[in-house]
């Protein structure tokens, strides 16, 4: 990893930094997040740790689940009974509550939001709760050894590919005849995330079931590759085509790097070494180069690819999660390539972040800075900014 | 009006300065905004006026027809065949391609977003593409003294009092069991706009079709002072308590002060002082005192009662409507008291504004600021703006 670089020194301070700065985002979430009385996690918590909201966003909820458990199984010294209690705990949270049959969309879609009881709030009409739950059950499933949620798991993501690849009727959305359907960049790059989540580690059983899905979600991810190759754009058509309007030309240079390193794990579990080129210049360095801040650093949120100004009004920000994407694909692409460039591109994410999104007087990362890098919004969690993000970056990038 | 003040040089020289943004702003619409092929207004316009997106959303369609009438029918000036023609147009457009009947909602749903040949794109779950449907078909047949255009409107309002004070369910939102019904300050608000333009000069029949709506809409807004008279809030619960959590702290100044000057209207038109009194010292006064920023000056988007940041992404940015609906309550409330320190307020907003909003380059007003006032967003029409706030606020503003 990152000893073959030129400065032994940076590297180490580094290492120790992540490592330091992982224990403590645990340590603020075992605090401030638990509900001991309703079970579950609290995520709409300020910027002192005090819950400014109780409702319970289950995107949130899953991925909290997937991230303890994720670090109890792989990391010694997160293997601690209470880490796996709070995922237990949680798990059965979302067991009990997330499924909402209301609607007629079946037994399986989820709800977005809950009360703290657990009573549905709202019901997005996309998938994206029920990946978090797929996320949450599998890794679950894998710490508890419990058969039945590995079950629960891979039954809910049939339900999943029959929506996405053949009636999405169930969602709940009105067919429109203005509605043109999209291949919107979040679905096959959540769906292989899946893929891999559910495979890894796996008999060969269940490899062989995912696999021709997971080229399904590596050639739909592809497709976004548009203007000859010089941008990838979020929404394109099913046939690959670019879209009209705003919608067609928006870029999310964060979702781009996310999607690139999910790729460049699937080229190296296939030895692809075309797929991974394909990740590195396309999904890793080309929205780096579009998406970069020259003036004041750091990603932008949305950019128009013709330069139009988005009609995203936090386009310009600069949010945690995409900067956390960031640091993960150029560490991935440099421990897979020892291109030092690639390195020379960590170092400058990891600048950008240490020196903005920690908190050092309450501990956690702000989540959401200004153009110009000042704290837009000083809370640690909200209804899309849980323990994941800034975990899952740290948990990757410390090891190399 | 404003000619009673101290500083007659000052007054005349606004007065002026709101003529010729007025016309300017007329213009721009009138040169870009119009689409002869399909019918209909663009409304997704940038900075130079370039049409940077097709779609055209209905909430802008009905609000620029409406626009263009009440120039039309009160304004000598505008009295020009063009206007009356584009307006027409834009009726036409709106007749044909706004209500869906798709989704199980009755035949008077209104699409949010059509396509530029107006097939529907979207549907809120909401009443609003139907009350600027409203707004646009009353207007329309005041200048045409189209009768049957007039019964469409007025068939429109009865299915929305339907869904508001009966049953919501047509909508299209699912029952669920967290989901509190709640009181939210636009409904009340926007009923007692549409029941105020309905009811203009029109027969007592129609007048007393309305009344009793009227003096509802006033007490369910009135609901939302809370804390002791202390706050305006965005969210209550039907039975006018706070609700808890975030959605129950919101306040969302620009909202309060357009409701105040919609209360403001209907008191003079009732003759109820204790109304007029409530109106500008709740929903004038307060929300400027708690909505105004101190430091960098004007009007913040969102705000948590408790001090808490809100959720929001865009909370302390400054938009444009929230200073047009500013301009028009404390010009109003002026108009009504002589009250010195109102027109001071009034003078506040009015240098705010034209020392941030208008585009000196290529005319019409930027709608999106930081909060330190620059511009954030440079485009002159979105999804949410269109020929609408800054018309009828130079409209309301230019008589007095």
């Amino acid at each position: 990893g990152k000893n073959s670089r030129g400065n032994q020194k940076d590297a180490e301070k580094e290492s120790l930094q992540i490592r330091t700065e992982l224990d403590n985002v645990v340590d603020f979430w075992l605090k401030y997040s638990h509900d001991t009385v309703h079970g579950g996690f609290f995520t709409c918590i300020g910027r002192d740790g005090k819950v400014y909201d109780e409702l319970k966003y289950v995107w949130l909820q899953g991925r909290q689940v997937w991230m303890y458990c994720r670090l109890y199984r792989t990391m010694d010294r997160f293997r601690k009974p209470e880490i796996l209690e709070a995922a237990k705990a949680g798990g059965a949270f979302l067991r009990k509550f997330a499924r909402v049959s209301s609607g007629g969309s079946g037994p399986w879609k989820c709800a977005f939001c809950l009360t703290r009881d657990g009573k549905a709030v709202k019901i997005q009409r996309t998938i994206f709760s029920e990946c978090f739950y797929i996320m949450a059950m599998d890794e679950l499933s894998r710490v508890t050894g419990d058969k039945d949620m590995q079950l629960e798991a891979e039954q809910m993501m049939q339900q999943l590919i029959y929506w996405v690849r053949e009636d999405s009727s169930d969602l709940g959305r009105p067919q429109l005849s203005g509605d043109v359907p999209t291949n919107s960049m979040a679905v096959p790059m959540m769906l292989l995330c899946l893929v891999q989540q559910l495979s890894e580690g796996r008999g060969q059983e269940v490899v062989q079931k995912y696999r021709e899905l997971g080229s399904w979600c590596v050639q739909q991810t592809l497709q976004h590759i548009q203007r000859d190759g010089t941008a990838i754009l979020e929404n394109v058509s099913l046939e690959g085509a670019e879209l009209p309007g705003c919608q067609g030309r928006l870029q999310n240079p964060g979702h781009a790097l996310e999607a690139g390193w999910f790729l460049l794990q699937f080229s190296a579990e296939r030895g692809d070494e075309e797929l991974q080129r394909t990740a590195i210049e396309k999904f890793v360095e080309l929205p780096y180069q579009y998406g970069w801040d020259k003036e004041h650093g750091g990603l932008f949120y949305f950019l128009d690819v013709d330069g139009h100004c988005p009609t995203q009004l936090e386009w310009s920000m600069k949010l945690w999660w995409p900067h956390c994407e960031a640091l993960i694909a150029f560490l991935m692409a440099y421990s897979q390539t020892k291109r030092p460039e690639l390195l020379e591109r960590f170092s400058q994410v990891y600048e950008y972040i240490f020196s903005h999104f920690p908190d050092a007087k309450s501990g956690e990362w702000f989540g959401y800075l200004t153009q110009e890098g000042k704290v837009a919004l000083d809370f640690k969690g909200g209804p899309f900014k849980g323990f994941f993000h800034v975990p899952r970056c740290l948990y990757m990038c410390e090891p190399f």
